[in-house]
């Protein structure tokens, strides 16, 4: 009888079972993600997230998450959700803590605790379009981390920390360049 | 009687007062955002944002926003919530949609109906670990807009779309490096 390996929530054996079929054919490790955002009112947006494709071929899913964003009020909204900035911060921390969980799961660390403050520094001139001089985003983002570990040193830890940074998609989003392609079709105008 | 310049839901007299208070007093563009991210089991994460700094002072929502993140079975979750970079191409789709509207806004343009379809390629082998010939997040992200306006000419449309790409905080996050420092605080390990 096998026996299923499970650390910190993560399926061990499912982790090396992949890491063993993406040897056998690298395609199967490409993915692209979707979003999809409905404008509402003012400064109010939906976005719908589902579907995906793995190595080209569309993967449902049960459950399209849906979720609201909106600015302060301060920034012209009416606090019906983040905005888009904090959802970056957010979504920094998720990759940490993915990375950070299936990682230490690999290496046999136990985690009892794992949590991120994550943030970000802007200057809203250039998004008002009042100077070039200061850039559109965030000149710096800072992540501190909270992790417990009943049997792991912190030297294993702190390491451990380092690779994530190092191996994270979210982190190599932000602090390197990514190419954005940005297309318009107008389906209605004032001479349509 | 004054009257309240209303235009897609944007308060132009506010958008209008906001920049002139900034020539005022320059500080009051900087703001510090924030997002907590809790590791909860497996690829499972929640997220709260409701704080931020403007001008260093601190300013509550009257609602925390909580989101959660996780990754879909084929990257060892079990789909309750998007994963992190699905997040990242969700906030550029919110970020696009407010700097269009409020710039429309702004230019007297009436939108009638605005969406982003965002999409990132990924090859997941750099984040298992496998190799670093290939980067850890997108190597690629399209964004494909559709735009409805009762009184603007494609041109003017055209024009504005790209430059909301050019005043876009999350796109230039994106296409831009960010410093991100990442620092560990271990609580508790076996050495404890």
């Amino acid at each position: 009888m096998a026996t299923v390996t499970v650390r910190n929530g993560i399926d061990v054996d499912q982790l090396v079972g992949t890491l063993g079929a993406i040897k056998e054919q690298p395609s199967i490790s490409t993915f692209t993600f979707k979003a999809t955002t409905t404008w509402k009112d003012g400064t109010l947006n939906q976005a719908e997230i589902g579907e995906f494709l793995h190595n080209g071929e569309r993967v449902e899913r049960p459950e399209t998450f849906r979720l609201t964003g909106d600015e302060p009020p301060v920034l012209l909204g009416a606090n019906r959700g983040p905005n888009a900035v904090e959802l970056v911060l957010a979504a920094l921390g998720f990759c940490y803590g993915v990375g950070f969980v299936a990682n230490a799961a690999a290496r046999g660390i136990e985690l009892s605790e794992l949590r991120y403050e994550v943030s970000g520094d802007i200057d809203v001139r250039n998004f008002l379009g009042m100077t070039k001089e200061t850039r559109a985003g965030f000149s710096a983002i800072r992540a501190n981390a909270w992790v417990r570990s009943p049997n792991a040193t912190v030297e294993q830890l702190e390491e451990l920390c380092q690779y994530v940074q190092d191996t994270s998609p979210v982190r190599d989003i932000i602090a390197n360049p990514v190419p954005v392609e940005t297309s318009l079709e107008v389906v209605g105008s004032s001479r349509s």
